[in-house]
């Protein structure tokens, strides 16, 4: 019971509870790294296994396996087992172990027995060649025109400061860092500082990576299963790497260390695990040149200086980088990048004319197809606007027609506000219509001076993706929670999971959408916005060997939270 | 038609054509900067508009003045006139000019007689007061906490080449810059370097900013008519302006001088109007850990760095930030950011609890209204991707339902790919509906190995907006071009300006809309994407007394290009 345990700790600082109670719903807690290794091995000694690599034709000792979480299909029964499937690779000439699966064996490992329960070999194909898939070396002969360095300096170091390795202050902002096994990054308490009024206001009282879905659409027998929860069942933040200064994050990077709690009770330390640095990539914060003042050139232009907290969560094949941005206007930008490896399935074939039945992916390379799949990244963002009681508002950008001829103009847009009473009216599902609007978060017991209500918006990415599995499908039932983008939920301190609590083969019942389902209200209450973007993936031979890395961002903005532009 | 002859030419480096037909159609070509400053003098010596200030109890030296196209609201005739709106701000004590219109007045001057031809002062509202309106002193306090500097140094010296003043050469990428009167940047013959097969694949043979369209919602007298076309009246080049070192464009930056053709025929410089720097922003641009392999730590990361080449336009009250970055993945990202001073309408409002009536706008500051306004900008795409026969293929990403049980999944998406045979099927309004699918233009005569068609994706940014103006109201008759957010059209060499080529009181006869209702054969052709994004703006008080820069972008990316990650 430790993990479960530390898991429901280390994400609460203001209360932690313990309790003897044992647990009978479904679902298990997260996979350790302890077990995850030691179930990576077990195949390596394992006769039917040795038999199966003798048979390809390949070295036991260049085969290197990785545990994946085993999901739900309808199974009734409720799972008495923790267990994981083991897929092997083949190294033999590459370190990119993941462009060479060794396709067709079936490994299920038991993991508090830490046997193998069952093993399958269905059918043999061809690994992928090792040529073409390293990406340490250059190997491969570039133009002629290499780079200048370029390196980003702070003469005086950097202006912000970090108290007790968790309080970072920065310009007018305030708030506390740190890292927890699950979420990765925990922003809290982060507030900032009104010249005006002489006081820190509060802007958001936690924010963290509730959960990332990543299924694939592949449905071949060794392949159907892969429907991954990253936060939920491998730990968003146990799977984060120590940062490379200079690389992962600029010279003029701060670094903190993590620690997680190991499967014996022990604490492990995870070096340089977040870093902190201010950004300054070129860009304009504000800017105006003013000539129509005869006899006067006037030009004023402020550069962009933001703080970014980073951290690199790589889940086996691949890497998440998250970021939390903050401006100095007032804004939070949220971003994920996604690099690393694609996860690629062997093949028969070696060109697309060869295809004539449904292959779920694109032929990268010869004997590669890189599988079509999801990623959801799900936010808690427990804003708190100004104060802990809180509104969510939808600002409805609605046509007016002019049906007299009172004007020479036939019809504009004006803003008809909605204040959202229950959950139930505030989930929305972006992209899902023509309808132009805002998503704030008000507080409806302060206005500014000219009387607007402070508030704070949702400024969508580009990915506002819905999922595209059907509603009964066993991997969407778990992950029902990114049937909206959107949901708003009262705060309540046992739902901080959307995937629920529990992740590993759960059922889905204790997901967000099912807590959603009490229909709550939510209006004037201390809320939490939960919002969810990701990208369908769509693998290009661009994404081989190694991925470039595809961002994706949404950002949260003061409105009219401010009496005028913060930054003058 | 000197103007005619100029705007023409200025944009079509490979034939200019000259003729002496008068054109007979609607509109009228841009605004030239020497008449709009003469016709900004014109109501300080005229007697009914110095009344008119003497009556608002103002001073005329603290007057300031801009003329505004007047657009079309439905008159039949053919106009005979090219004009203005001239509109006048009030200084003292300020010089942010916008921030304090003064209301109530409508001055047309006739441009080539430079007269004023009416003038009507209708109503008196309050001026709105200069205090709180600079943005140039650092009169308000600021926290205590100010930035230490941060620079970016590249003590080699930047890594591209400018040769003749506009070619670059960076990385693998090589293109022209060119500085254009109406479009601004004009990025053309764009080509990145393919290492494995040694030679440069064309990307992109043109590409630059068609139009601009600007339709503010405030219907009152002095209002309605604000419906501007920032690229076809103003010239979105020609309102370029001198970009500041180290501020406007980073430490490392170049800066290339534009040239433009005044009133008379005669050339005038615009010094530092371009800039090019390349970009390190702290990002990543692949990374991997691994730790799958038994006894090896195996971590490489390569930091992002990319080219930038920037532009600011500054249309009377908004500055445009235009950028072209160029990745060393093959991606180009286009950005445009907005920041400057808002267009507002003085109000004898205070306080939102006195308003009872449309007042078309927020209440930013005391007599303050923000009025509610959109801003598209269409970029004209003329890609060739490896060679200038190209087709335009939606892939659209379709769920499928297993109906037997032949998998414990009960669904999966797919890509079903669909290429548009002519210019009607190609029109996308993007958030129309929950379908998720890629944009490409692909070059079907050519294939990667593997057999992929060789591409480039349009993937559109968070601001995929749409019209919400009525189909029927003048602004947006003139503005069709913006009903959809992608056209694809065969090229045509007098289809460069999507508002038509003269766009000053135009009636949209000579739109992207209509040359596209023809309906031509686009199907592995020469043939131009054009893009339409843009922000609905609802002011917020953060946006004064000066707009924090708000951005977005899209980006065109390798699809199957490269045969691989071209940067390893």
């Amino acid at each position: 019971m430790a993990i479960i345990h530390s898991s429901s700790c280390s994400t609460s600082r203001s209360y932690c509870y313990h309790s003897n109670k044992i647990y009978n719903g479904h679902g298990y807690p997260m996979l350790t790294l302890q077990e995850q290794t030691a179930a990576d091995e077990l195949p390596l000694s394992y006769p039917p296994f040795i038999s199966s690599i003798k048979k390809r034709r390949l070295k036991l000792k260049e085969v290197a396996c990785q545990g994946y979480p085993v999901g739900w299909y309808g199974e009734k029964r409720k799972s008495t087992n923790r267990m994981v499937k083991v897929i092997c690779y083949y190294l033999d000439g590459t370190i990119n172990l993941y462009m060479r699966p060794i396709e067709g064996i079936t490994i299920i490992v038991l993991l508090d027995q830490m046997t193998i329960a069952s093993y399958i070999d269905r059918l043999i194909v061809p690994v992928p060649k090792a040529n073409g898939t390293d990406y340490m070396g250059s190997k491969r002969q570039r133009s002629s025109h290499e780079s200048n360095s370029i390196k980003i300096v702070q003469p005086d170091g950097p202006s912000f400061t970090l108290d007790n390795g968790s309080t970072v202050r920065w310009g007018d902002w305030k708030f506390h860092v740190a890292y927890d096994m699950r979420a990765g990054i925990i922003i809290s308490l982060a507030s900032m500082f009104d010249a005006d009024k002489r006081e820190f206001r509060s802007v958001m009282y936690r924010g963290f990576v509730s959960e990332v879905f990543v299924p694939y659409m592949d449905l071949t027998e060794e392949w159907y299963y892969r429907a991954y929860f990253d936060a939920g069942e491998f730990g968003f933040g146990l799977c984060a790497v120590e940062l490379e200064p200079s690389k992962d994050c600029p010279e003029n990077a701060k670094f903190i260390d993590g620690y997680f709690i190991s499967q014996d009770g022990t604490p492990g330390k995870m070096p340089n695990v977040i870093c902190i640095f201010e950004r300054y990539a070129g860009d304009i914060m504000w800017r105006h040149t003013e000539d129509a003042i005869p006899g006067k050139k006037i030009r004023k232009v402020r550069p962009e200086v933001s703080l970014v907290v980073r951290m690199v969560s790589t889940v086996g094949n691949y890497d998440y980088i998250t970021d939390y941005e903050f401006k100095q206007s007032g804004t939070i930008k949220v971003m994920v990048g996604l690099t690393g490896l694609l996860e690629v399935r062997g093949s028969i074939y070696t060109h697309n004319d060869q295809i004539k039945e449904e292959v779920y992916g694109t032929l990268i390379a010869e004997n590669t197809l890189g599988a079509y799949h999801d990623h959801f990244f799900t936010y808690h963002l427990d804003l708190d606007v100004d104060g802990h009681e809180n509104s969510f508002v939808k600002n409805n950008l609605k046509t007016r027609r002019m049906i007299n001829k009172s004007s020479p103009r036939k019809s504009y847009w004006t803003v008809v506000s909605e204040t959202a009473e229950t959950e139930s009216v505030a989930k929305i599902q972006l992209g899902s219509s023509r309808g132009a609007f805002e998503m704030v978060v008000v507080n409806p017991n302060k206005k500014t001076e000219v009387g607007n209500e402070i508030g704070y918006c949702l400024i969508p990415g580009g990915s506002a993706t819905s999922p595209l599995l059907s509603d009964n499908d066993y991997p969407q039932i778990r992950g029902g929670f990114t049937k909206y983008n959107v949901w708003v939920t009262p705060y309540n301190k046992s739902e901080k999971w959307a995937g629920g609590l529990y992740t590993d083969q759960s059922h889905g019942d204790d997901t967000l959408a099912i807590w959603s389902l009490r229909d709550r209200e939510i209006k004037n209450k201390d809320i939490v916005l939960w919002y969810t973007f990701g990208v369908h993936h769509v693998p290009k031979q661009e994404d081989f060997p190694i991925m470039p890395t595809l961002s994706t961002s949404f950002e949260l903005k003061p409105t009219n939270f401010f009496q005028h532009n913060p930054v003058l």
